[in-house]
């Protein structure tokens, strides 16, 4: 899958893309990620790609021809290609992991990010598919969202996760937050890990795990429960938690 | 204001803190990032950080000795200094812009970022004053998170935006998504500005903005509606636009 992120600053991905699962999954030729400066694509006689924006307010957007340029060019390289093209903004839909699984579906993935007060419009209602918000606050740019995406939506191509059930295990597939983990020592410093988690014995062990997720997720983020996939056990344990003080 | 990110992959860190507004606050000398490697204070001889989970399950955790002595050691440093320790994860708190703010009160912020399946718990229980996470949706680790959180927090720290009203004008501030803008051309390959934007009559243009503001948000994020501060005019704008198809 080829990610590429439309960006007057292409020096904010070389971390990214050079470390941990995402460097792996270059180096395997599973995915690309094509910083692309549309810098490069101004017309204008002094390299601006912004402009002050009709009717006032402060700051300054991305003009539409140097993004009309870039995204034509794009297209022009990967014609054929089943191409999807988001922006980053705050007024997107919030991602999930649903979405994420969606967008891996393409095989180029155009990323427009963001920088300045916003964007002409018109680049919105013609170039771009869907606007994408990583959440709900603000930040400078498009950049972190555009890479926290990529990294969202690189974990459903398949080889890219190592083991097959990483993805399954953690955090929300099942709906629930992760139980407590603890790894050795068994004690540190006086702090022991739960004896159970010692005992050798699985059917408990897991009982215990899933009670603690259940628990986990009842204090920190209850209106998880009404989606997650409970059995009727499951409801047992919460009604019992919900008596405890 | 100083931030510690305590990671594995300090090397992640330089696209965001040599760029843009990150690079400005800190040649300002308004804050510090310093990616701090944990691994320096492993006491190892393989020179490890992680270890398997008592209990069984997928993947590494992050083990207790590193961590601890490596905030131990950031305690010494910055000894007096009002200190939050905050863990980024997705069984965390979501962010909010009201979080980033609380948050810019600190004077060290030491952000913990996961990586593997997770950390053990006696880290989480002795170590860190709050989880937080950055949206639902699974990623491979805290670094973005880090990089985003951080990014939130230092626009309310004073000086770092240049401009003393881009907090209030930008999405959410006001609970609204922005309206559409437009700059120059006025017609860009026959695609025109909206004429009111042209027409000079500030009073127009504001109703029309807000007008378009209220029309966004109805359409793409209805539930901001809810908590947004709206006047009566802009109550009897919304009945009209859900009137619309």
């Amino acid at each position: 899958m080829i990610f590429n992120c439309l960006t007057i600053f292409p020096e904010m991905f070389a971390g990214f893309t050079g470390t941990s699962l995402c460097e792996k999954a270059i180096q395997k030729g599973l995915i690309e990620v094509n910083p692309v400066n549309f810098r490069d694509y101004t017309e204008d006689r002094h390299n601006r790609v912004d402009a002050y924006p009709f009717g006032g307010g402060a700051g300054m957007l991305l003009a539409p021809q140097p993004l009309f340029s870039c995204f034509e060019a794009l297209d022009r390289k990967y014609e054929g290609k089943k191409t999807h093209s988001v922006y980053m903004s705050p007024a997107g839909q919030v991602l999930t992991q649903q979405k994420a699984a969606d967008l891996a579906g393409y095989e180029v993935l155009n990323v427009l990010c963001g920088h300045y007060e916003g964007v002409d419009q018109r680049v919105l209602d013609h170039l771009i598919d869907e606007e994408i918000s990583i959440g709900d606050y603000v930040l400078t740019g498009g950049e972190l969202p555009a890479m926290v995406l990529i990294d969202c939506v690189m974990r459903y191509i398949p080889g890219v996760l190592s083991n097959g059930d990483s993805l399954a295990e953690e955090s929300f597939s099942g709906g629930l937050l992760e139980y407590p983990q603890y790894t050795r020592p068994a004690s540190f410093r006086g702090m022991d890990v739960p004896e159970i988690l010692l005992s050798g014995h699985h059917k408990n062990i897991a009982a215990w795990q899933r009670e603690r997720a259940l628990a986990k997720t009842l204090a920190c983020r209850p209106e998880l429960l009404e989606q997650a996939e409970l059995t009727a056990e499951d409801r047992k344990i919460l009604e019992h938690l919900k008596k405890q003080p």
